[in-house]
């Protein structure tokens, strides 16, 4: 049951990309779980892979190709991530890159593979390149939808979102999709995302785009502190539109990068949002931190904590277990009476002991809601972070401890 | 319910240590919630305690009066944590120190006050010191077994444990018992551990035993990640058997920290077979490290995964998630072809893919066994680590979002 998340709409078409979506059978019949992404020409392309050593077989073979060429197509499958599947698992992903490439008439090259769904299984390449005849039969710009559930796997909404922006009086489209739901963390999280706008930017500008954006967003989240083997996140500009953003003033580009930071954030908050098991969406916001690492690690403790998720779970205003979560965070010489701990806007810690106001009751009014923001100043700096969690359910165990069964 | 963990038929008793053990209704009503240790004069001592910065009041003043003097009275509660309680805290666990000392005829700071339970109440301090004429009356020799009991919190068995040695001829015997099983982690993990033995060993040898012997136990073993502001862990040489420790040759030291952490591991591994929900007893035992400190931290992020311990709850050999839990240890270039991964003696991973022999049925029948242990090879060196942990099942969600409801 996803935390304020629904379903969006509609999603708005992006000039120069076309999509299908289809059922090819990869690890269950009749589940649609294969996409495919066609990428005009001259379009530029950047993105983010996960920094897990156990890079699957898709990611390395993605990684190749998008240094030689700006890709032309995605061939995208749930149900399989062709992780752990070693040689053997690089072989497959390059066939299939093949296959569609000699389809198309392009270069292997210019295929990004990617994966998601269970790690160790060899890929049924087979059957995906069956489906691929299909597959670009059914391409067509208006069909974002469709591939965002085509790319999910435990996931129970369909994530994506469209912004557009006017830049210098003219107009852009910014749309994504993104999955995900467990192994999520901020070394890029088991996830994928795919977001691509009409505006015309270089590839050296769009990666700055990213690396800023995922900075804001998929580096902020957290449902279980796993990072997964197969996270990807490609940004694509098609260019399709009369914006070009290269040649704009920095304030203007900031203006793209603030629309693209509404979409990446969006789609991040959507995988916590339905982080598996989820009853509630956490913010974890640490301010007076010395540094800024200072206050992103405290944070990622306390969103981490097994405990404080629980409580969270329970709408349970347990502080001290908020409290011995920050007191384990290696902060050096962490002065307790400096340190202030707020449920939304209720004192709860004040100067490291109970506020003499607070009562559990106003506490509890907080913990039950869906959506809370659990509050730390540290006293010591101006530094400051916040990060996205998920609380810890019986549904959270359930959903992992029968993935495979 | 505990894995393969019963409660001890008996303790032996330790010359000049006696105990008692009531309940003072700290928490509950009834409930055997206060011990009192005794310590004979001309005792040695030496403890460890939480590194979490936010320790608890009886922590601090704990610290205090061991740094003046060799305590002659442990006062010990269960049901509050005396955490997160400011000064006022403080002042009531010294308040408590004193009205047994003035009982005893001793100083106050030849007290050390233990707390263990729910953070951020007030401790009753009129009911603990109500119950300290009873408790000293009740002192004797051969109340271990209750003593541990009285400082159990969410523990579902007691926990202790005897060893006996020979030094030189002279017979010896240690004692120890614990409590524990939420926030459980290496710095120090909430428990409280208190130990004794009748050997005569100087303060400076004592501390030397403890810091070896914890760094084999207790810093080895995690439950859910969390660390608590309470832990303490002290250990007591009486003296009173003709076992003069620090007077004998090197070798025969080893034997009395041989049969010590024998005591420590037996009491760690305890809290991990009680910890909240388990259903299964892990050793996470990797080899082939660059360095220890790279197969420690390996170890323990496997050991904490969420998708590990699910797996493990499910019995499900999901080698899978183990693989990327070791994929996010920051092991600097990782060659993952020379990664190997066992369970128990079946290879499942060999040189970084599926060992070509393995077949699921086997692997299921290493992890529905109770216990086992996911060895991990990492090919690069001689290091290795190995760390206790427990699954994470429906019922330690259920513990820790019922805990104080």
């Amino acid at each position: 049951m996803a935390v304020g998340l629904i379903a969006p709409a509609q999603l708005l078409p992006i000039n120069g990309i076309r999509l299908s979506a289809l059922a090819a059978g990869i690890r269950y019949p009749d589940r649609v779980d294969l996409a495919l992404v066609e990428i005009a020409k001259d379009s530029s392309a950047t993105a983010v892979f996960t920094r897990n050593a156990f890079r699957a077989a898709p990611v390395i073979v993605a990684q190749e190709h998008l240094a030689r060429c700006v890709p032309r197509y995605l061939l995208i499958n749930a149900g399989n991530a062709n992780a752990g599947t070693g040689e053997a698992g690089i072989k497959d992903a390059a066939l299939c890159c093949r296959a569609l490439a000699e389809r198309v008439g392009c270069r292997s090259e210019e295929v990004l593979p990617v994966s998601t769904g269970v790690i160790g299984q060899r890929l049924p390449i087979d059957r995906i390149i069956h489906a691929i005849p299909s597959a670009i039969a059914r391409l067509a710009p208006d069909t974002w939808l469709q591939a965002a559930a085509a790319i999910m796997t435990t996931d129970t909404v369909v994530k994506g979102v469209s912004r557009t922006a006017i830049v210098n009086g003219k107009p852009l489209v910014i749309t994504g999709i993104a999955k995900g739901a467990g192994m999520i963390h901020p070394d890029m999280a088991t996830m994928l995302a795919f977001i691509a706008t009409d505006a015309k930017i270089s590839s050296t500008l769009l990666k700055a785009f990213l690396h800023a954006g995922v900075e804001q967003s998929f580096s902020r989240i957290t449902v279980d502190g796993d990072t997964s083997t197969n996270d990807a996140c490609v940004l694509i500009a098609t260019g399709a539109s009369e914006t070009q953003i290269d040649s704009e003033p920095e304030k203007l580009r900031g203006r793209f990068q603030g629309a693209l930071n509404e979409v990446l954030i969006a789609l991040a908050q959507a995988i916590v949002r339905d982080g598996e098991g989820a009853t509630k969406f956490i913010t974890v916001a640490v301010r007076g931190a010395a540094s800024r690492e200072e206050a992103r690690r405290t944070a990622f403790v306390v969103a981490d904590s097994s405990l404080v998720k629980t409580a969270c779970f329970a709408s349970d205003p347990n502080w001290g277990r908020i409290l011995a979560a920050v007191g384990r965070a290696n902060i050096e010489q962490l002065a307790i009476d400096r340190v202030n701990i707020f449920l939304d806007d209720l004192s709860v810690v004040r100067a490291g002991t109970l506020d003499a106001d607070y009562t559990e009751a106003d506490g509890r009014q907080v913990m039950v809601k869906p959506e809370m923001t659990l509050r730390i100043d540290l006293g010591r700096g101006d530094a400051e972070f916040h990060v996205w969690t998920s609380d810890l359910s019986y549904d959270y165990v359930r959903i992992n401890a029968e993935y495979r069964s």
